[in-house]
């Protein structure tokens, strides 16, 4: 076995903090901790996003890419000053849209919260706009979402006219569904069949069915009991009407149809993931494409020791959150994670069994919410020095023997 | 070099945690929380106290010995239910008396904090209570005291005669000494001549002066800045009275009068110190004293990592704060500090100088200081249990070698 290098090697790959800090800046203020316990460490900063709020930024950021702001149809109807990101990488010019980014869950006040009344529109204007950008390939990432069209509304923004049985255009929002009768894809713009669109979504969100989204996530936006119900019928109806007159036409000969009921991915930002699988896009677990080209495994695999972070610590975050992902992917490289936390709620201990080997609070004091996101920043840097010091003094209680020297961390 | 024990030994030598848990609850809530970690850990409790709250309960608990409940005079006038400790020690009985538990701050109401008026009149009838039970030596505790009286009701409950010029008794408090003309001593108890009186107090505080007990005490025991000035000034006559009627009888043949101005320890607990050492007790810097019999620096050298513990670590910690001095002491063993606080205040870095090594706080999520405190114990036991987890992490980045397996924490 041949001895550790002289300086230490930390890989730093956390979430956003959501309200509060992006992926970056969570990164960077552990960086900062970890500067103060171990100046000469290297460092290795792998912010991460899971395709929800901060995903085009971040990417623009990794890639070397760039935002194009852009102004487009709201959740509620009302324009939003919105962006996409036009990826760095060489090749085809990849644009990533970030349905959060102009349909989020935060862009709809708590007080019109009426899920069956938002709508994904301005997910196909920005679509468009990237395309006028030169976009060959649109990423569209998924989560946080405010919205549970299935993507009608989205179809409506690419040209598609959604009709009901008097032939008139359905009024925006999954609440109308279940009226749809017909959907003409003749006006839908022809550049999508030139364009390769991937969607990055949770493979465990489907469209219908028990397990369907409305019915999971229906609530949390804002649905009553009754509402879950229509958004169900609506959904369903919605799944009929795509298979019959607009799939098709997507499907490559030979090949079978997605099943837009249930293929793993339909359900994603309340059914986006079928409305854009029925105009040809590829629903593609977030993590497989999100994570793509960031050499993850090879980075996690060269560090000593990992650090992931997220908002919140608890039973979610293991089905499926970044701190899980990330430390599956180190315990895999038999690399420790250490995960910091600005909360730690119910659940959180079962982090451990998915490769977590420790794990932190940020807070130094009692203190509300409010104040702790205000202070997240510095909260997450001191919080991560601490932790580096006991990390360190850890390395102490290694057994000694004459010919080793400490590890760096206890220099 | 030896190889290290399979078993890890851990001393836990923390302080209570004020209005919360006393020293041997935050132990055992620190040993809950290791033993999740390292179940067959040595583990070492060593629950410290200063003088202060909690500190005849502790000594009676260590020692094998018993509390004696008693009702006493309160710092405002009423009696109120307290206790003072019968040691299990060999030797000659040894009482302690606990200042804080007959005229602590937390004992005079809020809308009552006039320092002027609060006396320690309780103490000395405590001290006769332990006379009474047979003691032969008595150790008093200072801190968290809500007096100023320079010791002047414990004198009068011990039965001397303070009065003005007039002849009158003084009324209680320290508002009054000022007027204070003679001090008759023929009254005392007389076994009080026979008997060892230890003061156990922080050495910083004097009795007179610029950096005098009221200056220093008196605003946050709810004194205005007249009161101070009324209260410096009858400390003032207070220990030239005790100086001129009382000390000569009890000092020793030979022996120089203390100074009970400015000598070490006379302003502990408001001027108890000075009108203790004018009857012959001996002031003792704390930790000599309430340290003694524990063999504490020989259990923290046999320790492969102590763990210490305080309510609030903050600038005033490296000031004779329990967690600062088990650290200098674990520092000349060599052995790495790891200490936990409710609260991390402005300045808690500077425990780093004294030998704390890494320190972490216990709370997980943002809540209130009344929420913090009702769930302490819990909360103790948890981050505990996450420090433990990230130092178990460290040991896993010391340095591999083929003929070494990991330190038992790393298991």
């Amino acid at each position: 076995m041949t001895p550790r290098p002289r300086t230490p090697r930390i890989a730093i790959a956390p979430s956003g903090f959501k309200e509060s800090l992006s992926a970056a800046r969570v990164a960077e203020a552990i960086a900062a901790g970890v500067r103060r316990v171990v100046p000469d460490a290297e460092l290795d900063l792998i912010p991460l996003v899971d395709g929800g709020e901060g995903t085009a930024e971040a990417l623009a950021l990794a890639s070397g890419g760039r935002l194009v702001r852009a102004t487009a149809t709201g959740p509620v109807g009302d324009p939003v000053p919105t962006h996409f990101a036009l990826l760095g990488d060489p090749g085809a010019l990849t644009a990533v849209v970030e349905m959060a980014a102009v349909a989020g869950l935060s862009l709809v006040p708590p007080d019109r919260r009426h899920p069956g009344a938002t709508t994904t529109y301005g997910v196909g204007e920005l679509i468009r706009a990237a395309l006028d950008a030169g976009a060959r390939r649109v990423l569209v990432g998924c989560g946080d979402s405010g919205t549970s069209d299935g993507g009608a509304g989205a179809l409506q923004a690419l040209g598609a006219r959604l009709t009901d049985r008097h032939g008139r255009e359905l009024r925006p929002g999954g609440g109308a569904l279940h009226e749809l009768e017909h959907i003409d894809p003749a006006g839908l713009d022809p550049r999508l069949a030139r364009t390769e669109l991937l969607v990055a979504c949770n493979p465990y969100n489907v469209l219908c069915g028990k397990r369907g989204v409305a019915r999971v996530f229906g609530p949390q936006k804002g649905a009553t009991p009754a509402e879950v119900e229509l958004l169900s019928a609506g959904l369903e109806r919605l799944a009929a009407v795509l298979a019959r007159d607009v799939a098709p036409a997507f499907t490559p000969p030979g090949r079978e149809p997605l099943d837009l009921r249930t293929a793993p991915g339909t359900g994603a930002s309340g059914g986006l993931g079928a409305g854009l699988a029925a105009v040809g896009a590829r629903l593609l677990p977030r993590y497989d494409v999100l994570l793509d080209g960031l050499d993850l495994d090879a980075r996690l695999a060269r560090a000593d020791v990992v650090i992931t972070a997220e908002g919140a610590l608890d039973h979610q975050t293991v089905r499926g959150k970044i701190p899980a992902e990330v430390a599956r992917r180190a315990r895999d490289a038999g690399v420790p994670v250490l995960a910091l936390a600005g909360t730690i709620g119910p659940g959180a201990q079962d982090v451990r069994e998915v490769g977590v080997d420790a794990y932190s609070a940020i807070l130094p004091a009692p203190m509300t919410l409010v104040e702790a996101i205000g202070r997240s920043g510095e909260l997450l840097a001191d919080a991560t020095e601490r932790a580096m010091r006991i990390m360190a003094l850890g390395t102490r209680l290694a057994p000694l023997h004459p010919a080793h020297r400490p590890h760096p961390l206890a220099a």
